[in-house]
Order: structure tokens, then sequence, then C-alpha cells
């Protein structure tokens, strides 16, 4: 069970347009027994920002300074890869050192890759308040206990069953080990090719999700993250959910399964799919930057991160 | 007036579902007097493509191979990124040697960077088969006049007029020279960002066009080119159309002034706008890869390749 936490939500990205379920996700934080901090700018809006970019810049900057266990965005969207040369990527670095774990997804891919090549700092891929805590029907539990998980320095891993037609890329596999965990949105993360805020990560585990997007834009993208060299170099592909995708008759049977099995006869690393994460309620939290293990057996997959902050002993910060 | 000319009609990208915007192309083509050559994949379909991958591979070849003046795509749409690691290369080299014109836009802006990458061959953005050459209520006047200029190596440039808010742009402009000409789709183009198929092009002269993609998209792909340093090494860039753009509720005012507005706060080299080219009629030819020069006279710009093939003679390989 979780106990009293301190959460501190702020806008990096997207104007928040659905109060709503902003106020759904606080209260349910606050249900949870949490302390939920929300920023001065949070509700801030500038065209389609939550505030201008200083505004946001700012937003980021008290985030990083809040000594709160976990810095949570309320939404996604867009509006940090403009800011890019100008993120607090230092005090980022130095918060996560003192125990503040930086939380969110989508958009935040951005911020996450970035401060992995500035400071090599980890963040997680995870929830934003208001679509996963602040979701209409409830927030999904697996995410909750994810996050309680992250909360409570308890969370080692997670794992997932593949889909059936994948079941021999299971069998083949057997393990992987010390392998840097990185990726998030395609869309975003392919945004970032050719900068200086792409990762260039060796022999690491890729994860993949993206939303309203056709799978031929999915495939253009992966196209150019391989002919980048980016894909033959890691040890793992794993995608996550690819959703909202609108078929049209033009296709003609051209889908995500056609997208995953072209690629697989064009890589030697093995692509994985299933993993809950994506633009889905039933999502886990996962340490972009930090070394994982995986394993499988049959379908089962697991992801293992180990210990995260095992040298400091006792996790000593989170408490 | 155009004299008889050898048009070669392939498809290298998405099937042509439009039989008869096809039929009216070919039509008008013959209208005005061209030979036109159909290839015998050229309403393959498989999957969105025409044809797979090793069936448009081959059409490349042949309309390589045709001695045609011209190669006209049939249409767009998505399938060149796939196979940047087939083109033939040094054949469509051969021919541009020999004297065929390589015309398309779209997707196949990705061919086009490749092969100024690859052998710093010179092709033309311009018009498609069926889009252009097979539109509804006829072909565009100014396209066929571009058009009949390539095929008589009359076209020695083309001219427009900045949109009255970029009136002081142009009075600051003055002139430009013996930059390179390059650019396309920006979604095709910064597909290519960080491969071996992205074009590096110093002091150039930077096109870009779009269609059907958000302002907020726009301005992603325009700051990955700025984070890879690509806008800064260019002597200028230069907008053409960007349509079918949908706003929404949510942009509250952020739009394509916003993102050109805010890019000329970032970037010292000059931001042109009105460049009448993209997914439009009304489509002047461009020659990627070709040195250029610019001029400007108030609000009027004028982008002049000259001879091109002057060093040959009497554009001998034309006749």
């Amino acid at each position: 069970m979780s106990k009293n936490k301190h959460i501190y939500i702020y806008s990096p990205s997207s104007a928040v347009r659905d109060k709503a379920a902003f106020k759904r996700g606080v209260a349910r934080l606050k249900a949870l027994g949490h302390e939920v901090e929300i920023d001065e700018a949070a509700l801030k809006s500038h065209q389609r920002f939550a505030g201008d970019d200083a505004t946001r810049l700012a937003a980021i900057g008290r985030a990083a300074a809040s000594r709160a266990d976990v810095a949570l965005i309320s939404r996604g969207g867009y509006g940090l890869t403009r800011i890019l040369d100008a993120l607090p990527y230092k005090a980022i670095a130095k918060a996560v050192e003192r125990g503040t774990e930086f939380v969110g997804l989508s958009d935040y891919t951005a911020l996450q890759c970035a401060a992995l090549v500035k400071t090599g700092t980890v963040t997680w891929s995870g929830p934003a308040l208001g679509e996963d805590f602040g979701a209409e029907g409830g927030a999904d539990d697996i995410m909750e206990a994810c996050f309680d998980d992250l909360l409570h320095g308890q969370g080692e891993g997670t794992g997932w069953r593949l889909p059936a037609r994948d079941a021999e890329v299971g069998e083949k596999l057997r393990s992987i080990h010390g392998a840097t965990l990185w990726g998030g949105n395609l869309c975003v993360l392919t945004a970032l090719l050719g900068t200086p805020y792409f990762p260039q990560v060796d022999k690491g585990m890729l994860f993949l999700e993206d939303v309203n997007e056709h799978p031929y834009r999915v495939e253009r993208m992966l196209d150019q993250l391989r002919h980048a060299g980016v894909l033959a170099r890691q040890k793992a592909i794993v995608l996550g959910q690819f959703t909202g995708q609108k078929k049209v008759p033009h296709d003609r049977g051209f889908g995500m399964h056609a997208v995953v099995d072209r690629l697989r006869t064009l890589l030697k690393v093995p692509v994985l799919t299933g993993l809950p994460f994506g633009h889905v309620p039933t999502k886990v939290l996962l340490p972009v930057g930090a070394k994982v293990e995986l394993a499988a057996s049959g379908r089962d997959v697991f992801m293992v991160w180990g210990h995260r902050h095992a040298h400091e002993g006792d996790h000593g910060h989170h408490h």
C-alpha cells in the first residue's frame, strides 16, 4: 500500500484543456494518500502550450527544485522539442540524484532522451496526471500498482505475455543481459534523429509506442531508425501499443502485422511486441537509461532492472 | 510550343487507385504532342504499393534505361523510403547524363535526396502524372508552361511574389549567389535525417512544402532540421505551399504564421514564403541539386538556375 509521498504536478508541453480530468487526477493521488503540489503554471495557456516557452522552462526548473518524490507531467501533447536547447539539464540530474523521479510520456520522450544524452540521467516513461490518474472510468489498477512500486522503491521489473503470433520469437529469445533501456514515443524519438538530443545507445533495448500514426508512417519512422543504423545496434526492439490507427481501403492488407513482419526480415535483432506501454490505460513504468535484463519463457517475457539505487543502500533517498 | 518528346510514366511509390486521373494525364500529354510510354508495372498493386519492392525497383530501372526525355512518376504516396538501399543510383545518374530528366514530388523527395547524396545527380521537383496532368479540371497552365520549358531546355528560372506580410524580408534580401537548391517534401526530407540518404548541403537554398501536416508537426520538423544544424548552414530557406492543414480549437492562434515568425527569430538565415510549389495545381519545376541565384526586388523574387547544361553546349542532349 501507498504511504504518503510528495508529488509535484507541472505542465512542460501542451495546455491542459480537460480541467475535469486534471482535477480527478489530483483527487485520485490525494485519495491514495499523497501530498500533491501543483505548479503555479500548471494550468497556464499560450497558443497550444501550457504557457510560453519561458513559462514552461521555469515550471520544469521548479519541478526539479521541488524535492518531491515524483515530478509528474499533467499531460503530453507538444512543446518540449521547441525548448531542448534551454532545458535545465543539470538541475534535473541533481534532482534525480536527490531522489526525485521524473515521470511522463509522449512529448515527454524528448526531455527523457535529451536528459539521457546530456547527463545520463534516468527518467521514467509512465503515466500522465490527467489521462491516467484522472481517467473518467478511474485509474488503471496495473498502472497504479507500478506507480506505487516506483514510489516505494519496490519495483524491480515488469512482465508481459507475447501475442500468440510472436510465440516463436519468445522461444528463440532466451535472455538478454545488461542492455540500456531507452525509447518512448516513436514520433518524438525520430524527431530527435540527426540532432544532439538523440541518445547514442549501443547494445540497448529500444522500446517504442505511438498513437494516431498510420502503419505506413510507423514503418517510415522505423525505417529511418534502421537506415540510421540505430536498430541494428540494439540487443532488442520492444514494441508497445500502437493505437488509434485508422485503416483505409488503400491499405489492401498493409497494417502493423505487415510492418512488424517485414522489420523482422530486415533485422537480426529480435523484435518483441505486446509491451503494455503507450497511449493506453494499462501501462507499466519503464526506467529510461537504466540497465535491464530480459528473459523469455515461452510467451512470457520478464524485464528486470533490479535495485536501481542499490549502491546508495536501502533506497535511502526514497524515505 | 511543345514539340514531340518521349515521356516515360512509371510508379515508384503508391499504387495508382485513380485510374481515371491516370488516363486523363496520359491523354493530356499526348494532346500536347508527346509520345507517352507507360511502364509495364505502372498500374500494379501490392498492399499500398505499386507492386512489391522488387517490382518498383525494376520499374525505376526501366525508367532509367528508357532513354526518354522525361521520366515522370504516376503519383507520390509512400514507398521509396523502404527501398533507398537498393535504388539503381548509377543507372539514374547515367540516364540524367544522357538527357533523361527525372520529375516528381512528395514521396519522390526521398529518391531525389538520395540520388543527390550518392551521385550528385540533379532531378526535378515538379508534377506527377495523375494529380497534375490528369487533374479533373484540366492541367494547370503555369505547371504546363514550366514543364514545357524543361522539355525544351528553355527554362532558366522561376519567380514569385512574396506575401504582403513578407515585404520586409524581400527588401532586406537583395541577392544570393551560387547556392545549391535542394529540398522537397518536409516530412519525407526529415524522415532521411540521421541516415546516409540525407544531403549534406552547406550554403544551399532549402525549399520545403507539405500537405495534411498540422502546423505543430511542421514546426517540430523544422526544429529537427534546426537542432541538426541544417537550417543555419543554408543561405536561404524557401517555404512553398503548406496545404490541407486542419485547425483545431486547441491551437488558440498557433498556425503557420506563428511557426514562420518564430523561425525567423531563431535564424539569421532569411526565410522566404510563397514559393509556388507543393501539393497544389500551380507548381513550378525546381532542379534539386543545381546551383541557383536568387534576387528580390520588393516583393518580387526571382530564382535563376541558368543554362543547366551550358557546359555541354547548346543543350545538345535535349535534341
